[in-house]
Formats: C-alpha cells, sequence, structure tokens
C-alpha cells in the first residue's frame, strides 16, 4: 500500500473519530429526550467521562466503511457507530471496576470509578449500554424499521452472554478466580476473544452490511472479515502487551504475561503470533476481493489492525 | 370487587407468573442461539439466579393484561414482559451490589453477589439487560419490525440515564453519598420514584398499547394508567417499609426509615399516604373507564397494588 493510500486511510479514520466524537457529545448532552424525566448530572457526567476523548473509533470506522460499501447513508452509519462505541465504553468502565480487572488508569486517564465512585461507575455503565439501544431504535439510524429491527438484535446477541460478557466472565474464569488455574487450549483462547473483543468488532462490520441491505453473499463476505480483523486486533493486543511500552499503550504494558494469562502469543511464539496475523490479513483482503477498489479502505483497516502501535 | 372478580384477578396473575417463568427459563437454558459462540455456564447459573423463581411477575403481568385489552396476541405480550422482567432483575442484581445498597437477601435467597460474587453479578446484570433488547427484537414479539423498534425505543428511554438508572442515581444522592445530604422536596421525591420505579411499570402498560396498536387516545389511557399506578406501587412499598415486617416482605423492613430516606410516607405521614393511594386508584380506574368492563381486571390490578402486602 503506498503513502497516498495511507494518507487517504489516516484521513477517513480521523474523520470518523471526529464525527463520532461531536455525535457522542450531542447525544451525552444535557436536555432530557422525550421519555426521559431527568438525566442527572453526576450520572451524565460519568458516562461522557467513559465515553468521549478517547479512543481511535475503530469500531465505528468499520461500521461505517462497511456501510459506505454499499453506498448507503453515512449518517446513519455514524449512529450506528456511536452506539457501538456506547457499548464499547461501558465495557470498559465496568470491566476496569475493582471486582473485575480493577484498573486506575484508561487510555492514561483515571477510570470512571477513579474519578468518581464504584456506584456512579457501574450506572453510567448501564446507562451506557441502555443508550447503546435506544440509538440504534430511532428512525435516524435507517429508515425501515426491519434493519433497525435486525440491528439491535444482532448487537444484544454480540454484546451479551453469548458474546462479549460472556468473553469477560471467561476470562475472569481462566485467571483461576472461581476454580484452580489450568492452562486454556488454543480453542478455548479463540472462543474466549472471539466473544470479549471479536464479537463486537465483527458487528460494527455487519452492521455495516445491514444498513447496506447487502444479499447474502456480501453479508456473509463482510462476516467474514469481521471475523478476520477481530482475531487480528486481538492477537496484536497480546502482541502489543509484550512488545509495547505503557506510556504509548496508555495502560499498563506486561500485564498480561505478569498475570500468566494465556494468549495465542504465549502458544504461537511471537514469530508464530505475528505469521497469523499476516495471514489473517491475506484473508481478510481475500474475502472483500469481489468489492475491487471500493474497499481498499477496509483491507488498509486490516493492515492497520494488525499493525497498531496502542 | 366482589369475591369472584378478585378469583378472576389472582387466578391470572397467577396464569401469567408461571407462563413468565416457564419462559425465562426457556431463555435462559443451555444452547447456545445463533450468533453466540458460548453460554459460559457460570454466567448463565447467575442470570437464572437472579431472573427465576422469584417474584409476583407484575410488569409482564400488566403488559399482558394491557395488551389483552387491544385483543393482541398473548405470546408477544409474554416475550415482553419477560423481557421488562430482565431489565427488572438487572436492576436488582446491581443494586444490591456492596457499593450500592449492599443488601445481603433478595425475595429471601442471597442476592447474586453473595450466591456467586461480585464480578459474576456485575456481569449477570449486564447480561440480563442486553438479553432484554435480544429478546423485544425477535420477530416473534411481533410480525411488525416498526412495533419491535418502538418497543425497544421506549424500553431504553425508560430503562436508561433519564429513567430507571438515573432513577437510582438520584436515590444514592438523596443518601447523602456524594454531597452533604439535605432533605428532598416532594417534587425530587416525586421524579426520584418516578425514574426509579415508575418507568418501568410505565413502559408495561404503554408496550402494551405499542403490542395492541393503541390509537393515540387509548395509547394515552394507558400511559396515564401507567403512572398513576406507578405512582401507587412506590407509596404502597413506602408504606410496607412501615407498617410491614421483614418475614413477609423477604427483606429488611424498617430500612428506609432507618437510612432516613425521604419518601412520600414521611412528607404526608400514613394517613396521607393511604389518602394519595385511594386518589392514585380513582386516577387509574378513570382513565381506563372508556374501556368499560373489558379494563376490570387492569382496574382491579391497580387495587392489589394498592393494597399489596409484600
Amino acid at each position: 500500500m503506498d503513502a497516498r493510500s495511507h494518507d487517504d486511510f489516516a484521513q477517513r479514520l480521523t474523520a470518523v473519530a471526529s464525527d463520532t466524537e461531536a455525535l457522542l457529545e450531542q447525544l451525552l448532552s444535557d436536555p432530557p429526550l422525550p421519555g426521559e424525566l431527568a438525566r442527572p448530572p453526576r450520572l451524565l457526567a460519568a458516562m461522557r467521562h467513559a465515553a468521549l476523548g478517547g479512543g481511535k473509533r475503530l469500531r465505528p470506522f468499520l461500521a461505517v466503511e462497511s456501510t459506505a460499501l454499499f453506498g448507503a447513508g453515512r449518517a446513519g452509519a455514524l449512529l450506528a457507530g456511536a452506539s457501538l462505541e456506547c457499548v464499547h465504553c461501558y465495557s470498559l468502565v465496568h470491566d476496569d471496576l475493582p471486582a473485575m480487572d480493577n484498573d486506575d488508569l484508561r487510555r492514561g486517564r483515571p477510570t470512571a470509578h477513579k474519578a468518581f465512585d464504584e456506584a456512579t461507575a457501574i450506572l453510567a455503565g448501564d446507562a451506557l449500554l441502555t443508550l447503546a439501544f435506544d440509538i440504534l431504535a430511532r428512525t435516524e439510524v435507517h429508515s425501515d424499521p426491519q434493519v433497525r429491527s435486525a440491528l439491535v438484535l444482532d448487537l444484544a446477541r454480540g454484546a451479551g452472554l453469548g458474546g462479549m460478557v460472556g468473553g469477560q466472565m471467561l476470562d475472569l474464569a481462566a485467571e483461576g478466580r472461581f476454580e484452580a488455574k489450568r492452562a486454556l487450549t488454543q480453542d478455548e483462547i479463540l472462543t474466549l476473544q472471539a466473544m470479549k473483543t471479536g464479537a463486537l468488532i465483527r458487528y460494527a462490520c455487519r452492521a455495516g452490511a445491514l444498513l447496506g441491505r447487502a444479499d447474502a453473499k456480501a453479508f456473509e463476505a463482510l462476516d467474514r472479515y469481521g471475523i478476520a480483523i477481530g482475531k487480528a486486533f486481538q492477537i496484536a493486543d497480546d502482541l502489543l502487551d509484550v512488545e509495547g511500552d505503557t506510556a504509548t499503550l496508555g495502560k499498563a504494558a506486561g500485564k498480561d504475561a505478569a498475570a500468566g494469562k494465556a494468549t495465542l502469543v504465549s502458544i504461537l511464539g511471537i514469530a508464530g503470533a505475528h505469521k497469523r496475523l499476516d495471514e489473517l490479513i491475506a484473508e481478510a483482503e481475500d474475502v472483500l476481493a469481489p468489492f475491487g477498489a471500493k474497499a481498499d479502505t477496509l483491507k488498509f483497516a486490516a493492515r492497520f489492525i494488525a499493525a497498531r502501535k496502542s
């Protein structure tokens, strides 16, 4: 990929991040919406702390670019992306809690329960998750309620018991919290990661296909792309924990290794993990081949995800 | 209301409770659904602990009977009711946490974080909330996706920042957690209660009107009915805290009074609160008058809610 396409990619990523920030800022502003009785200031402040001012907004980017592949509206895709970001940020707030991963820092800032308190953090997470579905059900997302309903169902399936939340549960179990610790098999690690981080990334791509009314074949392509980059994202994350440094990450490096956490890197080794990353990028590019040059941005995104430094 | 109508009411309430229990049992059974990668047993067990085997299932009852008023399908109403119960039960799990109300008992059984652990309880609550929206988006709820989408939006609005979660936040603030404690005005108490407990009860009735495709006038009647019985429910709750006993309640009586919690009872006095209850029942019956005898069960429900002993 040449420098020009890299610049184009970087520009598009920044544009989505900036639009998402503005949208979340608007969604998390003061005046109550119809059906809301009041927006308690402390709760709103904690939600803003959790959702604003941070992150690459990778999931919204994937939703927007997947939608663009079908020439569907950007405004709806940005809303779906903002909804996704609400889910992602709520999960970080709850995962950071003392009873869970007990983290003080997130993106170089105090975690929500440090900046506020535990009760407020729990409620802010709950309210962000609820807001995600509020957003998706709005007519502005898509004029066809069938599309909105499908988005809600798909997000819920990916974010709940059998997806993201279930993945966090498996992760806590793998730490030996509830029974004697044992080494996970490669299959168990893959399932854990597909749930904990993979499901939302996959959903971002599926959401684009839903918004774009993709046919079955195109939907499957986006789905497979999402699965591949979800896996790549996690391997890159595990490599960063080994190879990265705390300042760049904005969170503690080496933490997983110190905790003896089973990752693919621990099974495949660093070189093996890099090789697996290359295979996943190739797979992601391959499934998008039928879309031709239209899919260049998404193909570049796969490489970006694999090579990211934070 | 004569003995026969009381028996009829009791029978209908029991029937919905039993159908809701069976439905939740089925929803929280082992096999993963399409789109779910696995259902971690410990998480599923905690969700079952929180959602099964308890409660009068009042919210599902209101959803089912409100739907019946329009002759719409019972199966969809039961699913909407089960979804509501997922939200209600998740809120109890999170409210019971040490960082929130720190309760060990709920319905005479250990709370989720006591029966499991804090991390599992937080995740079980998250997964139940997510499941609520999963359920609502299913075609079995209603064949028209516009109805499903409206149900999702209405539930999210009532359950989140400007509804139930916001109400819990106001309740914690009223305890003096974040600033010096001061007496709430009657208006502040009404807003807090309308959000914390009123919003879901109101939604149960609105859900019936949505499922029944009520016209604007009928929708407003159900909405006003829901507001009135939501207020009645809370006053009855506050009276029980003063007049009830721990064994019947299945939770600690006198707790609110001991905590110096501001309730309408503390402002109106016991006699004044009973008088207000009577007014609310009259209002609930009044707004349903246009429906004639069809609405007898809902009218009776208003009296039941006001007179409940647990």
